[in-house]
């Protein structure tokens, strides 16, 4: 599977929407306009790194991956042009300010003396906070957008074994929040819902780590595998064109708009453990301790596909993980999620007590809830996750210890001009 | 309130369990037996910190608060002698190895080929990775330990407008596992969970964080509140004698332990939200904007609590929180916590869907939960924590913004010597 590149086509200006500031100068970094380096230069503070908020593309995509996320969904209060705009407007000055490390505008509640948490921020540093806004397919259920709806933006499939549940699924606007800390991503969503009073209500949240080894090393994921993919390089003709939507391809307004395809992926930590190491390999076509593909001797040796014990066995099985999956073209942005077993909401009684009993380890055990934020950011969903996810869930080993529990697909508007708002092209010329 | 100093008694020697050490020399830590350096030196990586598990006391009380903390029950699969024994002799080598950067030993689950996760680690380094063990009322009824059971270990009573989650209350084991990565505390976690089955049920996790400004200013809590406290400093005889048990007032054996009074408490912040800001502070008694006490100046001024405006009326109200909660002495180290909207496990069901709606925002409001899990370690818990929490309790203007949900009270014993077990003293001469 791939993304044709059209022949013929220039490749487009590397463009990497980072830059550093320092935090004295923070007020200003909006208006550098989303051009500046892809990496921090030695020696500068992390926590106090600005990603820019306006730019030709929306931020939180190409940046180099935050430490911590969370995706919020809501939806809108009235399916209409006004709401909507309204909300963007919010949406859009929000994030400007809490990006570049200032308090949002004031916003009149309605209520005398209100005042909104963030009047006084956190007394943090932005810490690369980056605010990515997406519509989601209800959106141009409005009458006056659905000629101006992305091509490619449908409702996902059910895939087999689809375990979803409909409280983390959908939403007529995600909202990607990412920072290197986690007290900036929490501020933010909540600053982020107090302007959704009487424009939008929240659907769900859900609220992820990434963490890097010092060395550059490739991440493990919950199941103790070296997690590391093949993305593309940002500032890349191939990331352009895994990434970015286009014209004529795409309605005018959406070029440089991109799609995030989401899914919240349990994974079945005890029963992993309980597996032996060997299976766990074949489960995922690599070994666990090192990461190198079976067959290979280092992590980054390409799989050998068609190799044969001399059993005549393929040594990577047929419905290896990494053999199923294998080229798909995406930008992969996701984060680990381990809630534990926080949950409990139903179970409430009117008296407390520090000692009687609820103990029961298997019901406990099953409550346990880890496993994987996918997130991915594609030109062509269809194409770069759909069908490649028909195959997985079609035959994938590692189906035994994964389910899907949330899903959610946005069409991500491009990136918003200085005194504009997101999606201004969308809304341009309607009442 | 206050802890009485004996007179007569001679301070003890200042220790403060935190020590640096490379990555490379890991391994060795361990035998520093836990004496060492307050904070680390300049320019050291501070993921590579190490703090050592053996000691006088545990770690992960004195140490200099890190970033991220889960905190975990579980309650003994038998309550006997020989299952404690067993338990607490996993959780040492286990906690021992992790802290120091090391995969904890292996162990034989009886499923063959069976290898945890812990195997190959997380490529990441310790990040101050400490994990403090506790032992709830319920061990002490184990009738060979009755005799042994520390004297101030009671279950809390229920407080008036208590709102206590079973699910998210007591443990036979409580355990805290902090460290400056989350991905650490989780693997932390994990790897604890992996050494109890045939000996313990996880019971409930809870999973906070901690910002703190890089200038070293008070961080903020949910409520956009500077919430720095008066915490004593490790290595000072206040310190020890706020936290320290000793004996003859305690058995023998507990004398370096303390107690963890651990608190869920739901911080209702829609509602907060829409206070004005005046009313704010005057349910805190500070103001949000620089922290002052009210009718002060400066964050660091006293509060004058007898101060009256020219009304007549007391400056900082009768029913203030700071004015409620002043005088206790502990130590105090808790974590903010936003789990968002993540519930929804009661609402499954067969079929995915992405788009269909359950979106009611009042609903979802009301399922918000964020707020602080507070901890405190503690010499005597009914004079420290029980009194000011049963006035905080029935006279706090801050009532009206939350709710404790979650509570535990567990004796921390004091630190193990290198080759031995935590409580290693309780369980002396015992079959």
């Amino acid at each position: 599977m791939s993304v044709g590149k059209k022949k013929g086509e220039v490749p487009r200006r590397a463009f990497v929407n980072s830059v550093l500031v320092t935090a004295g100068a923070a007020t200003a970094a909006g208006a550098l306009a989303g051009y500046g380096l892809a990496e921090p230069a030695a020696g500068t503070e992390p926590a106090k790194e600005i990603v820019p908020f306006y730019g030709k593309h929306q931020a939180g995509i190409a940046t180099r991956q935050q430490r911590n996320a969370t995706f919020l969904a809501a939806d809108l209060a009235s399916r209409d042009v006004a709401t909507l705009r309204r909300l963007l407007d919010e949406l859009t000055l929000t994030a400007a300010a809490l990006t570049r490390g200032d308090p949002p505008p004031e916003r009149d509640s309605g209520v005398k003396g209100t005042s909104s948490l963030t009047d006084f921020g956190t007394g943090l540093p932005p810490a690369r906070l980056t605010v990515t806004v997406g519509l989601g397919p209800a959106v141009f259920a409005i009458p006056e957008l659905a000629a101006r709806r992305p091509r490619h933006l449908t409702p996902l499939p059910i895939f087999d074994g689809d375990a979803l549940n409909p409280w983390w699924c959908g939403g007529d606007v995600l909202i990607q929040i990412c920072a290197d800390d986690p007290q900036i991503v929490s501020h933010a969503v909540r600053s982020l819902r107090a302007r959704m009073p009487g424009l939008a209500t929240l659907r769900w949240t859900q609220y992820g780590f990434l963490s890097t080894p010092p060395d550059g090393g490739t991440p493990r994921n919950m199941f103790g595998h070296k997690d590391g993919t093949a993305n593309p390089k940002p500032g890349t003709p191939a990331f352009d064109d895994i990434v970015w939507a286009r014209s004529p391809e795409e309605p005018e307004w959406f070029a440089g708009g991109t799609y995030l395809v989401f899914r919240k992926i349990r994974m079945k930590t005890a029963e992993w453990d309980l597996t032996p190491l060997d299976e766990q390999d074949r489960v995922i076509g690599r070994r666990r301790s090192d990461g190198a593909p079976l067959g290979a001797s280092a992590e980054f040796d390409p799989a050998d596909l068609t190799a044969r014990a001399p059993d005549g066995k393929l040594v990577i099985p047929a419905d290896a993980h990494i053999r199923r999956a294998s080229g798909m073209p995406m930008l992969r942005r996701g984060y680990t999620y381990d809630y534990g077993i926080v949950g409990g909401e139903s179970h409430e009684h009117g008296e407390g007590t520090g000692e009687h009993g609820h103990g029961d380890g298997h019901k406990n055990h099953s409550r346990l809830d880890a496993g994987l934020l996918f997130c991915c950011y594609v030109r062509d969903p269809e194409k770069q996750f759909v069908e490649t996810q028909r195959m997985l869930a079609e035959k994938d080993r590692l189906n035994d210890f994964i389910e899907h529990t949330g899903s959610a697909i946005v069409a991500v508007p491009p990136g918003a001009r200085e005194g504009q708002s997101l999606a201004e092209g969308l809304l341009r010329g309607l009442g």
